[in-house]
Protein backbone atom coordinates (compact mmCIF):
# COMPACT_ATOMS: atom_id res chain seq x y z
CA UNK A 1 0.00 0.00 0.00
CA UNK A 2 0.93 3.81 -0.67
CA UNK A 3 2.72 5.68 2.42
CA UNK A 4 1.41 8.94 1.60
CA UNK A 5 -0.66 10.89 3.41
CA UNK A 6 -4.18 12.21 2.15
CA UNK A 7 -4.64 16.21 1.98
CA UNK A 8 -7.71 15.88 3.78
CA UNK A 9 -9.93 19.60 3.41
CA UNK A 10 -12.32 20.40 5.94
CA UNK A 11 -15.00 22.98 5.28
CA UNK A 12 -18.07 23.30 6.38
CA UNK A 13 -21.07 25.63 8.09
CA UNK A 14 -19.60 28.27 10.31
CA UNK A 15 -20.03 27.84 13.97
CA UNK A 16 -20.53 23.93 13.04
CA UNK A 17 -17.55 22.94 15.00
CA UNK A 18 -14.83 22.47 12.30
CA UNK A 19 -12.50 23.71 14.12
CA UNK A 20 -12.70 21.54 17.62
CA UNK A 21 -13.09 18.58 15.39
CA UNK A 22 -9.49 19.09 13.79
CA UNK A 23 -8.29 19.99 16.90
CA UNK A 24 -9.45 16.91 19.10
CA UNK A 25 -8.32 14.65 15.58
CA UNK A 26 -5.34 16.03 16.08
CA UNK A 27 -4.21 15.30 19.60
CA UNK A 28 -5.65 12.09 19.56
CA UNK A 29 -3.52 10.54 16.45
CA UNK A 30 -0.34 11.23 15.75
CA UNK A 31 -0.68 10.64 12.23
CA UNK A 32 -2.06 13.81 11.18
CA UNK A 33 -0.52 17.60 10.61
CA UNK A 34 -2.60 20.54 10.35
CA UNK A 35 -1.66 22.74 7.35
CA UNK A 36 0.08 25.87 8.11
CA UNK A 37 -1.39 29.11 6.38
CA UNK A 38 1.18 31.79 4.82
CA UNK A 39 -0.06 35.87 5.58
CA UNK A 40 0.89 38.99 5.46
CA UNK A 41 -0.95 40.47 8.39
CA UNK A 42 1.06 41.16 11.31
CA UNK A 43 1.98 38.80 13.90
CA UNK A 44 -0.02 39.15 16.82
CA UNK A 45 1.24 38.37 20.63
CA UNK A 46 1.38 34.78 21.11
CA UNK A 47 1.94 33.55 17.64
CA UNK A 48 4.64 31.45 16.26
CA UNK A 49 6.65 31.77 12.89
CA UNK A 50 5.61 28.25 11.38
CA UNK A 51 2.98 27.21 13.47
CA UNK A 52 0.59 29.97 13.69
CA UNK A 53 1.23 31.15 10.35
CA UNK A 54 4.00 31.27 8.10
CA UNK A 55 4.05 35.58 7.72
CA UNK A 56 5.46 37.24 4.83
CA UNK A 57 5.71 40.66 3.23
CA UNK A 58 3.13 41.61 0.57
CA UNK A 59 5.76 41.36 -2.46
CA UNK A 60 7.06 37.33 -1.06
CA UNK A 61 3.69 36.30 -0.94
CA UNK A 62 2.87 37.63 -4.70
CA UNK A 63 6.02 35.78 -5.81
CA UNK A 64 4.59 32.46 -4.13
CA UNK A 65 1.68 33.56 -6.53
CA UNK A 66 3.05 34.19 -9.58
CA UNK A 67 5.39 31.69 -8.80
CA UNK A 68 2.35 28.83 -8.49
CA UNK A 69 3.51 27.78 -4.55
CA UNK A 70 0.38 28.09 -3.18
CA UNK A 71 -2.25 25.39 -3.15
CA UNK A 72 -4.97 28.35 -2.75
CA UNK A 73 -5.00 32.17 -1.32
CA UNK A 74 -7.44 34.67 -1.34
CA UNK A 75 -7.31 38.41 0.01
CA UNK A 76 -9.58 39.29 3.39
CA UNK A 77 -9.26 42.91 4.38
CA UNK A 78 -6.18 44.29 2.64
CA UNK A 79 -4.29 41.44 3.54
CA UNK A 80 -3.30 37.68 1.47
CA UNK A 81 -3.98 34.67 3.52
CA UNK A 82 -3.00 30.99 1.20
CA UNK A 83 -1.77 27.61 1.60
CA UNK A 84 1.90 26.68 0.80
CA UNK A 85 2.38 23.88 -1.23
CA UNK A 86 5.58 22.95 0.03
CA UNK A 87 5.08 22.60 3.53
CA UNK A 88 1.97 20.52 2.72
CA UNK A 89 3.84 18.62 0.40
CA UNK A 90 6.68 17.15 2.81
CA UNK A 91 4.01 16.35 5.51
CA UNK A 92 2.21 14.21 2.80
CA UNK A 93 5.44 12.98 1.96
CA UNK A 94 6.19 11.79 5.25
CA UNK A 95 3.34 10.01 5.39
CA UNK A 96 1.17 12.27 7.22
CA UNK A 97 -2.54 12.79 6.73
CA UNK A 98 -2.69 16.60 6.18
CA UNK A 99 -5.53 18.60 7.87
CA UNK A 100 -6.75 21.81 5.80
CA UNK A 101 -9.81 24.01 6.65
CA UNK A 102 -11.14 26.35 4.08
CA UNK A 103 -14.42 27.26 2.12
CA UNK A 104 -15.33 26.23 -0.75
CA UNK A 105 -13.57 28.95 -2.87
CA UNK A 106 -10.25 27.73 -0.89
CA UNK A 107 -11.45 23.65 -1.47
CA UNK A 108 -12.05 24.45 -5.71
CA UNK A 109 -8.96 26.06 -6.22
CA UNK A 110 -6.72 23.31 -4.47
CA UNK A 111 -8.61 20.64 -6.16
CA UNK A 112 -7.44 21.68 -9.42
CA UNK A 113 -4.02 21.38 -8.29
CA UNK A 114 -4.30 18.29 -6.50
CA UNK A 115 -7.55 16.03 -7.77
CA UNK A 116 -6.72 13.59 -5.31
CA UNK A 117 -7.43 15.71 -2.10
CA UNK A 118 -10.25 14.11 0.02
CA UNK A 119 -12.88 16.91 0.42
CA UNK A 120 -15.54 16.50 3.53
CA UNK A 121 -18.56 19.29 4.44
CA UNK A 122 -18.87 18.99 8.14
CA UNK A 123 -23.17 19.24 8.58
CA UNK A 124 -25.28 20.39 11.40
CA UNK A 125 -27.75 17.39 12.47
CA UNK A 126 -30.49 19.92 11.42
CA UNK A 127 -30.95 23.28 10.23
CA UNK A 128 -32.60 24.20 13.50
CA UNK A 129 -29.38 22.91 15.53
CA UNK A 130 -27.51 25.22 13.13
CA UNK A 131 -29.64 28.13 13.72
CA UNK A 132 -29.38 27.47 17.56
CA UNK A 133 -25.48 27.94 17.29
CA UNK A 134 -26.00 30.71 15.47
CA UNK A 135 -28.55 33.05 17.49
CA UNK A 136 -26.21 31.64 20.47
CA UNK A 137 -27.35 33.04 23.69
CA UNK A 138 -28.96 36.12 22.04
CA UNK A 139 -26.23 38.48 23.25
CA UNK A 140 -25.87 39.60 19.76
CA UNK A 141 -27.70 41.94 17.53
CA UNK A 142 -30.09 41.41 15.08
CA UNK A 143 -28.40 42.31 12.65
CA UNK A 144 -25.35 40.11 13.50
CA UNK A 145 -27.79 37.25 13.66
CA UNK A 146 -29.21 38.30 10.01
CA UNK A 147 -25.83 37.78 8.56
CA UNK A 148 -25.07 34.54 9.95
CA UNK A 149 -28.14 33.22 8.78
CA UNK A 150 -27.44 34.88 5.10
CA UNK A 151 -24.15 33.17 5.67
CA UNK A 152 -25.01 30.10 6.09
CA UNK A 153 -27.24 30.10 2.98
CA UNK A 154 -24.09 30.99 0.93
CA UNK A 155 -22.26 28.11 3.04
CA UNK A 156 -24.78 25.33 1.68
CA UNK A 157 -24.33 26.20 -1.76
CA UNK A 158 -21.63 23.56 -2.89
CA UNK A 159 -22.33 20.83 -0.36
CA UNK A 160 -22.60 18.26 -3.27
CA UNK A 161 -19.64 18.83 -4.39
CA UNK A 162 -17.38 17.30 -1.54
CA UNK A 163 -16.41 13.63 -1.25
CA UNK A 164 -18.02 13.05 1.66
CA UNK A 165 -19.96 14.97 4.16
CA UNK A 166 -19.48 14.58 7.92
CA UNK A 167 -22.36 15.17 10.67
CA UNK A 168 -21.26 17.13 13.68
CA UNK A 169 -23.92 15.69 16.61
CA UNK A 170 -21.72 14.17 18.92
CA UNK A 171 -18.56 15.59 18.88
CA UNK A 172 -16.54 12.32 19.75
CA UNK A 173 -18.10 10.21 17.99
CA UNK A 174 -17.67 12.80 14.59
CA UNK A 175 -14.01 12.66 15.32
CA UNK A 176 -13.82 8.66 14.99
CA UNK A 177 -15.73 8.86 12.27
CA UNK A 178 -13.76 11.62 10.45
CA UNK A 179 -10.69 9.63 11.07
CA UNK A 180 -12.68 6.51 9.78
CA UNK A 181 -13.18 8.28 6.97
CA UNK A 182 -9.60 9.40 5.95
CA UNK A 183 -8.36 5.86 6.90
CA UNK A 184 -10.82 4.21 5.01
CA UNK A 185 -9.91 7.07 1.75
CA UNK A 186 -6.41 5.45 2.05
CA UNK A 187 -7.73 1.83 0.61
CA UNK A 188 -8.68 4.05 -2.64
CA UNK A 189 -7.38 2.40 -5.74
CA UNK A 190 -6.16 5.76 -7.92
CA UNK A 191 -4.01 6.31 -4.12
CA UNK A 192 -2.23 2.49 -4.65
CA UNK A 193 -1.82 2.42 -8.18
CA UNK A 194 1.77 1.39 -7.77
CA UNK A 195 1.12 -1.44 -5.05
CA UNK A 196 -1.59 -2.93 -7.77
CA UNK A 197 1.05 -2.68 -10.77
CA UNK A 198 3.77 -4.35 -8.65
CA UNK A 199 1.60 -7.34 -7.99
CA UNK A 200 0.07 -7.64 -11.37
CA UNK A 201 3.79 -7.59 -12.73
CA UNK A 202 5.12 -10.58 -9.73
CA UNK A 203 1.85 -12.39 -10.48
CA UNK A 204 2.68 -12.56 -14.65
CA UNK A 205 6.12 -13.39 -14.05
CA UNK A 206 4.99 -15.99 -11.91
CA UNK A 207 2.93 -17.05 -14.36
CA UNK A 208 5.77 -17.29 -17.42
CA UNK A 209 7.81 -18.85 -15.31
CA UNK A 210 6.25 -22.01 -14.26
CA UNK B 1 -27.86 11.35 6.51
CA UNK B 2 -29.55 8.19 4.48
CA UNK B 3 -30.42 4.68 5.79
CA UNK B 4 -30.44 2.84 2.39
CA UNK B 5 -27.68 0.51 2.58
CA UNK B 6 -24.94 0.12 0.46
CA UNK B 7 -24.63 -2.86 -2.44
CA UNK B 8 -20.85 -4.19 -1.63
CA UNK B 9 -19.19 -6.18 -4.58
CA UNK B 10 -16.64 -7.94 -3.52
CA UNK B 11 -13.95 -9.67 -5.97
CA UNK B 12 -10.33 -10.72 -5.86
CA UNK B 13 -8.17 -13.11 -7.00
CA UNK B 14 -8.97 -16.85 -5.76
CA UNK B 15 -7.47 -18.20 -2.46
CA UNK B 16 -7.34 -14.63 -1.95
CA UNK B 17 -9.69 -15.62 1.29
CA UNK B 18 -12.62 -13.35 0.16
CA UNK B 19 -15.37 -15.90 1.42
CA UNK B 20 -13.58 -15.93 4.81
CA UNK B 21 -13.55 -12.07 5.22
CA UNK B 22 -17.66 -12.06 4.11
CA UNK B 23 -18.02 -14.74 6.74
CA UNK B 24 -16.32 -13.59 9.16
CA UNK B 25 -17.98 -9.87 8.57
CA UNK B 26 -21.35 -11.31 8.34
CA UNK B 27 -21.06 -12.94 11.99
CA UNK B 28 -19.41 -10.02 13.74
CA UNK B 29 -22.05 -7.25 12.73
CA UNK B 30 -25.72 -7.69 11.78
CA UNK B 31 -25.76 -4.76 9.79
CA UNK B 32 -24.84 -6.87 6.99
CA UNK B 33 -26.85 -9.48 4.89
CA UNK B 34 -25.51 -11.91 2.19
CA UNK B 35 -26.73 -11.46 -1.71
CA UNK B 36 -28.79 -14.92 -2.48
CA UNK B 37 -27.83 -15.66 -5.88
CA UNK B 38 -30.30 -17.68 -8.32
CA UNK B 39 -29.17 -20.86 -10.65
CA UNK B 40 -30.23 -23.50 -12.47
CA UNK B 41 -28.49 -26.24 -11.23
CA UNK B 42 -30.10 -28.87 -9.16
CA UNK B 43 -30.45 -28.79 -5.43
CA UNK B 44 -27.11 -30.40 -3.62
CA UNK B 45 -27.76 -31.92 -0.06
CA UNK B 46 -28.01 -29.41 2.82
CA UNK B 47 -28.73 -26.73 1.02
CA UNK B 48 -32.02 -24.60 1.43
CA UNK B 49 -33.79 -22.85 -1.25
CA UNK B 50 -33.54 -18.89 -0.55
CA UNK B 51 -30.64 -19.27 1.70
CA UNK B 52 -28.17 -21.52 -0.47
CA UNK B 53 -29.62 -20.19 -4.16
CA UNK B 54 -32.78 -19.17 -5.30
CA UNK B 55 -33.23 -22.48 -7.66
CA UNK B 56 -34.87 -22.35 -10.67
CA UNK B 57 -35.76 -23.76 -14.27
CA UNK B 58 -34.03 -22.37 -17.37
CA UNK B 59 -36.65 -21.04 -18.39
CA UNK B 60 -38.00 -19.01 -15.06
CA UNK B 61 -33.74 -17.95 -15.23
CA UNK B 62 -34.80 -16.88 -18.81
CA UNK B 63 -37.53 -14.83 -18.22
CA UNK B 64 -35.64 -13.17 -15.54
CA UNK B 65 -32.65 -12.20 -17.77
CA UNK B 66 -35.55 -10.78 -20.31
CA UNK B 67 -37.31 -8.78 -17.95
CA UNK B 68 -34.17 -6.88 -16.34
CA UNK B 69 -35.19 -9.01 -13.23
CA UNK B 70 -30.66 -9.97 -12.66
CA UNK B 71 -27.99 -7.75 -11.70
CA UNK B 72 -25.99 -10.03 -13.61
CA UNK B 73 -25.64 -13.48 -14.74
CA UNK B 74 -23.45 -16.14 -16.07
CA UNK B 75 -23.48 -19.40 -17.86
CA UNK B 76 -20.58 -21.69 -16.40
CA UNK B 77 -20.80 -25.59 -17.49
CA UNK B 78 -24.88 -25.18 -18.62
CA UNK B 79 -26.21 -24.13 -16.14
CA UNK B 80 -26.73 -20.36 -15.33
CA UNK B 81 -25.76 -18.11 -12.06
CA UNK B 82 -26.58 -14.65 -11.59
CA UNK B 83 -27.51 -12.00 -9.18
CA UNK B 84 -31.62 -11.57 -8.65
CA UNK B 85 -32.01 -7.79 -8.33
CA UNK B 86 -35.52 -7.79 -6.13
CA UNK B 87 -34.22 -9.69 -2.52
CA UNK B 88 -30.78 -6.95 -2.88
CA UNK B 89 -33.01 -4.08 -3.45
CA UNK B 90 -35.33 -5.35 -0.34
CA UNK B 91 -32.14 -5.54 1.34
CA UNK B 92 -30.48 -2.29 0.69
CA UNK B 93 -34.12 -0.61 1.18
CA UNK B 94 -34.03 -2.31 4.78
CA UNK B 95 -31.31 -0.93 5.44
CA UNK B 96 -28.83 -3.51 5.27
CA UNK B 97 -25.29 -3.36 3.59
CA UNK B 98 -25.35 -5.99 0.76
CA UNK B 99 -22.69 -8.36 0.44
CA UNK B 100 -22.03 -9.75 -3.32
CA UNK B 101 -18.92 -12.05 -4.12
CA UNK B 102 -18.87 -11.66 -7.77
CA UNK B 103 -15.96 -11.89 -10.67
CA UNK B 104 -14.97 -8.93 -12.43
CA UNK B 105 -17.09 -9.47 -15.46
CA UNK B 106 -20.41 -9.56 -13.21
CA UNK B 107 -18.77 -6.56 -11.31
CA UNK B 108 -19.00 -4.58 -14.25
CA UNK B 109 -22.48 -5.86 -15.12
CA UNK B 110 -24.04 -4.51 -11.67
CA UNK B 111 -21.99 -1.50 -11.96
CA UNK B 112 -23.95 -0.78 -15.48
CA UNK B 113 -27.66 -1.09 -13.59
CA UNK B 114 -26.29 0.39 -10.07
CA UNK B 115 -23.38 2.87 -10.46
CA UNK B 116 -24.10 3.63 -6.88
CA UNK B 117 -22.41 -0.30 -5.87
CA UNK B 118 -19.36 0.07 -3.79
CA UNK B 119 -16.24 -2.07 -5.23
CA UNK B 120 -13.41 -3.96 -3.09
CA UNK B 121 -10.73 -6.33 -4.66
CA UNK B 122 -9.14 -8.15 -2.60
CA UNK B 123 -5.06 -8.27 -2.48
CA UNK B 124 -2.45 -10.46 -1.11
CA UNK B 125 0.51 -9.13 0.57
CA UNK B 126 2.35 -9.73 -2.27
CA UNK B 127 2.33 -11.94 -5.07
CA UNK B 128 4.43 -14.32 -3.30
CA UNK B 129 1.77 -15.03 -0.59
CA UNK B 130 -0.60 -15.80 -3.21
CA UNK B 131 1.61 -18.36 -5.17
CA UNK B 132 2.30 -20.46 -1.89
CA UNK B 133 -1.18 -20.36 -0.99
CA UNK B 134 -2.08 -21.06 -4.92
CA UNK B 135 0.38 -23.75 -4.80
CA UNK B 136 -0.99 -25.26 -1.24
CA UNK B 137 0.60 -28.10 0.21
CA UNK B 138 2.15 -29.84 -3.05
CA UNK B 139 -0.42 -32.09 -3.07
CA UNK B 140 -1.38 -30.94 -6.74
CA UNK B 141 -0.38 -31.58 -10.05
CA UNK B 142 1.72 -29.00 -11.69
CA UNK B 143 -0.87 -28.54 -14.67
CA UNK B 144 -3.90 -27.68 -11.66
CA UNK B 145 -0.99 -25.38 -10.24
CA UNK B 146 -0.43 -23.77 -13.68
CA UNK B 147 -3.77 -23.60 -14.30
CA UNK B 148 -4.31 -21.54 -10.84
CA UNK B 149 -1.18 -19.01 -11.95
CA UNK B 150 -2.69 -18.62 -15.19
CA UNK B 151 -6.10 -17.45 -13.87
CA UNK B 152 -4.50 -15.11 -11.13
CA UNK B 153 -2.55 -13.04 -14.42
CA UNK B 154 -6.45 -13.08 -15.85
CA UNK B 155 -7.52 -12.39 -12.54
CA UNK B 156 -5.03 -9.15 -11.75
CA UNK B 157 -6.20 -7.45 -14.68
CA UNK B 158 -9.07 -4.37 -13.95
CA UNK B 159 -8.07 -3.87 -10.45
CA UNK B 160 -8.04 -0.16 -11.02
CA UNK B 161 -11.64 -0.25 -11.87
CA UNK B 162 -12.47 -0.97 -8.20
CA UNK B 163 -13.38 1.87 -6.26
CA UNK B 164 -11.09 0.37 -3.20
CA UNK B 165 -8.36 -2.43 -2.63
CA UNK B 166 -8.20 -4.61 0.63
CA UNK B 167 -4.78 -6.11 1.57
CA UNK B 168 -5.80 -9.34 3.15
CA UNK B 169 -2.77 -10.20 5.47
CA UNK B 170 -4.53 -10.18 8.70
CA UNK B 171 -7.68 -11.74 8.71
CA UNK B 172 -9.11 -10.24 11.72
CA UNK B 173 -7.56 -6.95 10.80
CA UNK B 174 -8.53 -7.05 7.31
CA UNK B 175 -12.52 -7.78 8.32
CA UNK B 176 -12.45 -4.84 10.68
CA UNK B 177 -10.95 -2.63 7.01
CA UNK B 178 -13.83 -4.20 5.31
CA UNK B 179 -16.32 -2.52 7.80
CA UNK B 180 -14.35 0.66 8.17
CA UNK B 181 -14.40 0.65 4.30
CA UNK B 182 -18.20 0.00 3.85
CA UNK B 183 -19.34 2.58 6.69
CA UNK B 184 -17.22 5.11 5.87
CA UNK B 185 -18.81 4.70 2.42
CA UNK B 186 -22.05 5.64 4.06
CA UNK B 187 -21.14 9.60 4.11
CA UNK B 188 -20.23 9.91 0.44
CA UNK B 189 -22.21 12.59 -1.05
CA UNK B 190 -23.75 11.53 -3.54
CA UNK B 191 -25.53 9.09 -0.94
CA UNK B 192 -27.22 11.80 0.99
CA UNK B 193 -28.54 14.02 -1.59
CA UNK B 194 -31.35 14.45 0.34
CA UNK B 195 -30.36 15.07 3.13
CA UNK B 196 -28.37 17.76 1.82
CA UNK B 197 -31.26 18.94 0.34
CA UNK B 198 -33.63 19.40 3.19
CA UNK B 199 -30.84 21.37 5.32
CA UNK B 200 -30.25 23.68 2.70
CA UNK B 201 -33.83 23.91 2.41
CA UNK B 202 -34.47 24.94 5.75
CA UNK B 203 -31.24 27.04 6.61
CA UNK B 204 -32.77 29.22 3.26
CA UNK B 205 -36.19 29.67 4.98
CA UNK B 206 -34.54 30.67 8.01
CA UNK B 207 -32.45 32.94 6.25
CA UNK B 208 -35.68 34.44 4.37
CA UNK B 209 -37.57 34.48 7.54
CA UNK B 210 -35.45 36.80 9.57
Amino acid sequence: MNNRGILTIVSGFSGVGKGTLINKLLMKYDNYALSVSATTRGMRPGEQEGKSYFFMSVEEFENKINNNELLEYAKYVDNYYGTPRKYVEEMLESGKDVLLEIEIQGARQVKKLMPEALTIFVMPPSAETLKQRLIGRNTESSDVIDERLKRATVEAQGIEEYDCILVNDDLDKSVEKLNDIIQASHNQSFRNINFIKKIREDVNVFSEGE
